[in-house]
């Protein structure tokens, strides 16, 4: 079918259900960063290949809301004469509830598969849709309806996740959530997160790209764990542990009549940003509803002792492939047509090295040049660029372990830099090393150290569109909270044991971009009588080039944290590399 | 009536209603940081002096919450065998809400008299006591009714603050708020807040100790404003600017009727951390309710030029005076027995040299050695303490003037000083001069900022549990929203012509405290393709005391900061000096 076939279709439905609009979200029902196939109907439907973005159809028009990443992607995908582009933040451009507002009349209706949005969303969308006196119907999917060429939910099979990597039992964990169910007073506690159930269970999957984890569903009781997943998805040895532990095996589509039948005296866990609607609508009115962040995500984010260990092993063989990357690339780009997507691939050639590696934790983002001043580019065939012996190249890439998840950026210059590059990059780099030196007391949020990241930059009327820092899982999603690095206020304290990215940047368009991107363990400082203080470990390993450095920039103090960095880095990494890599290694880390 | 006797009549009384607790708290129907002695009922009943405290009785028990200031004054005013006391923000100490679920029945009632609790703080209350299943009752003022000798409300003569000082006139300041009524689709505007009434009428008044407000209530429509006060508070002259403005004048006991009667078509702005729960209560429950923040508030924080300009000429007044009192401080506590008090009062009396001086601030601070650890202190004639050439002092204190309100901390050494009080002064400092310094975008929040004064600190495991700044007004309240420097998130935003206060500290136990406070004004910085940035001028004039800061500890940055710093202060105040005055300042000021 054509796109116009598609909306024809599309409205004829929505005219047989009563919809005046219907929205279009990009999320499946676990509300993941990525979803498997089956669930990229608004892909389907607009053309739109992107990861984030909303299309809106009225019977008249069509609209797709995309963010600044996707301004481009967006334009030349969608054909502009049946779906037209909103780009989301740009001024005078209309939230979606506001432009339904203005298009509706008063009593129409909106629909929404509730499976596709989260309650918190839900609830703002409706509050906004009410005021001009709009209903929204979340019970509704017509785009999924006339989908014909819908693909599987994939089938792959699970596997485990051994207690030797992550120090703690599936057995035990369940008896901990439970600990914290009871604490907080709940008797059912519905997980929907595709993470938190992988994390709960210690079972990973190959269901989704870069993200290590399995479709499935989850109802923890104090007595009784259900996991809904298509049984051939299990092998018989992890169903019988599953069993052994007390974890009954339900089909996945069970899911939804478990939460109908839900008894009415229970207190129900929902963390209204990590459940869809439907879910929610489908909790008995009786039931008691106790909205509060998901236990599994507060338990996960802070590392077992076991993690750390691993992690930081797992942190030398990323940082050895690592440096034979750079060392390649510093040689072969006079030489050799070294593209970006080549380069890419180099990486991971080295990374693969590893017996422990599993795959990448995200699409590489491997940038020349200007490309680097656009955040979330990925090389395309047709965007892929030969990366040539000047000017700045900036490669942010992670690896899938069975010891940890990895995640860093490197801005490398080759040739001859420009002040205003090392500039720059000094300015960041001092924003890194404010958070990585970090002191700070027990109860400190990620709002308010994100400002120490910036300040540098701020001073010269400079700054960077994202955040500071995200979550990371273990052996699991790049992405994962609850706390962050960012001015948004999410009212997550770092605690001891969390581990989080710290990637201050600097986008120059048409020019170059830089960031620098260590993780970074949260961990106790000292104990005085104004309190315990905590700071941050750097646990990624790889060289930060010198040759973008301006000492001058320095203080005293940096040039201290630098110096010992570099040194930590070379004797963490010296004793797996010899020759042309170690004498590489020691002039890339040799002190300022 | 003893304390005793006064609880066995509230508890009578609360029996007739039919309540099983009541809650009497310390805050006047305007919400006024500073009530006048007609709203004490919680001093009058328990016999606690201090400004923050809520006192619940049962039939059985009575206990009185107070925070960390006053866990002393608390103990030694408290009669033990009738009120006990929670520390509140100890470990183990239950909130209020929490102790009565934990004491009452499920379908108790508890009482409340709604016009002394905001609407935030009510509905918090009500959400807390409603999962213990216990009632919250708004419309009893059982205290009230019991207080026999109760103090009228204060009489006194309104008087005009005129547009020479603030630039702004009373038509032009009621025609912006009608404009930003209209943009908010606000109909009817309530106004509670003593400061926001003062400043939309262009009227001050002396009903309350340092904060020059009167006790009146405001309704502002698009085609009328109604003023609720006592008439004989107006004399003639105001009476008649005020009808020629288009005031109409009402009784101020006829505010509730007139809330009452708002019409039911009507869209009512109400501020629920600005408005009583019992105004709100008597809204027609068909008027549509627009929670916003306070549109007085907001505007009235951006200083007009006029304004800035004033108070930037208050500022030489107010540091001449400071620099003769620090002056005198320095040449007389040898030879004379000056105790904290006296210091208080003749700063006072250096500062009513000046015409334009109305009154102080706010109760000077004024705590030498271990009394600078108080953060509240005030001295008192049991406390009061001779001021001795050796250790620190700590002086807060500040000034209402025709052209502005001041608010400056200074702490100086006499004699030799330690080691560790010269390393924390300049922590202190180190963070004073990083806000002072701060280059920050459009949209930074208070909560943004706050770190950067606590960094230095928190790096040697040091802290202070006040915030870092909060606004303040224009001969109006010393402590004035919406904007703040503090770890809390407000979601208020910075904006050019916000004066906020910059007063870092720290406190020594047993030994000292530190404190260093500028007023600063928020300006435009410059604009860049990343956004346009905001920087701070600081406004207040007076040396900060040499002898406490090492050299060494300190940045290039931060001493051309210093030196610029007292170059200014040297520059604005030198012509208003001479002979033994001029060259102490100009010691104090030298280079370092």
């Amino acid at each position: 079918m054509q796109i116009s076939e598609k909306l024809l279709a599309l409205r004829n439905k929505m005219d047989d259900i009563g919809l005046h609009a219907c929205i279009i979200t990009s999320a499946d029902p676990h509300l993941s960063e990525y979803p498997a196939e089956h669930w990229k109907v608004r892909e389907w439907i607009s053309g739109f290949t992107g990861s984030a973005g909303t299309l809106v159809v009225t019977s008249e028009e069509a609209f797709l809301w995309t963010d600044s990443r996707y301004y481009l992607q967006a334009g030349e995908q969608l054909d502009s004469s049946c779906i037209q582009l909103f780009r989301d933040g740009e001024p005078g451009v209309p939230d979606i509830s506001t432009w339904l507002s203005d298009v509706l009349m008063p009593g129409n209706k909106v629909g929404v598969n509730g499976s596709t949005i989260s309650v918190n969303k839900m609830r703002e969308l409706s509050r906004n849709l009410r005021t001009g006196k709009i209903h929204l119907d979340i019970n509704v999917s017509p785009a999924e309806d006339i989908w014909d060429t819908r693909p599987p939910i994939p089938e792959e099979t699970v596997f485990t996740h051994e207690t030797k990597w992550n120090g703690f039992s599936r057995a035990d964990k369940i008896k901990t959530i439970r600990e914290n169910m009871l604490n907080n007073g709940v008797s059912h506690y519905i997980v929907v997160s595709l993470d938190e159930i992988a994390w709960a269970l210690n079972l990973r999957g190959t269901d989704i790209s870069y993200n290590p984890v399995f479709h499935a569903f989850l109802i923890i009781t104090i007595d009784q764990v259900r996991l809904f997943i298509n049984p051939h998805k299990l092998t018989a040895q992890i169903a019988k542990e599953l069993s052994t532990d007390g974890v009954k095996v339900y089909m996945y589509n069970h899911f939804y009549r478990h939460i109908e039948e839900l008894p009415d005296d229970c207190v129900v866990l929902t963390d209204p940003a990590r459940i869809n609607s439907s879910v929610f609508s489908l909790i008995p009115s009786k039931a008691t509803k106790k909205e509060i962040p998901g236990i599994i995500t507060i338990i996960k984010s802070k590392k077992t002792e076991t993690e750390i260990f691993n992690l930081r092993e797992t942190m030398v063989k990323d940082g050895v492939a690592m440096v034979k990357f750079l060392f390649w690339l510093n040689n072969s780009i006079k030489s050799e047509n070294i593209t970006e997507i080549k380069a890419a691939k180099k990486l991971q050639s080295f990374r693969a090295e590893n017996e422990e590696y599993i795959g990448e934790s995200f699409s590489t983002i491997s940038a020349y040049g200007d490309h680097g001043a656009i955040v979330h580019y990925n090389p395309t065939s047709e965007t892929d660029k030969k990366i040539k012996s000047e000017g700045l190249f900036l490669i942010d890439s992670g690896g899938q372990y069975w010891g940890g998840t990895t995640d860093i950026t490197r801005t490398i210059a080759f040739g001859k830099v420009t002040e205003q590059a090392v500039n720059d990059f000094t300015l960041v780099l001092k924003g890194h090393i404010n958070i990585a030196t970090a002191v700070f007391p027990l109860g400190t949020r990620g709002v308010h150290l994100d400002t120490l990241a910036r300040e540098p930059l701020w001073e010269q009327g400079l700054n960077y569109g994202h955040g500071t820092g995200h979550g990371i899982g273990f052996f699991l999603n790049v992405h994962e909270g609850p706390q962050s690095l960012r001015p948004q206020d999410n009212g997550v304290e770092l605690e001891p044991g969390m581990v989080t990215s710290n990637e201050p940047g600097l986008y120059r368009q048409g020019d170059y971009g830089i960031r620098i991107e260590n993780l970074i363990l949260c961990q106790q400082a000292m104990k005085t009588e104004y309190g315990q203080f905590l700071k941050f470990e750097t646990l990624t390993l790889c060289p930060i080039d010198k040759s973008l450095i301006s000492k001058e920039l320095l203080t005293v103090k940096e040039i201290k944290w630098l110096n010992g960095y570099h040194q930590k880095v070379f004797d963490s990494l010296a004793p797996y590399l010899d020759g042309a890599h170690l004498n590489w290694l020691k002039e890339k880390t040799v002190a300022l």
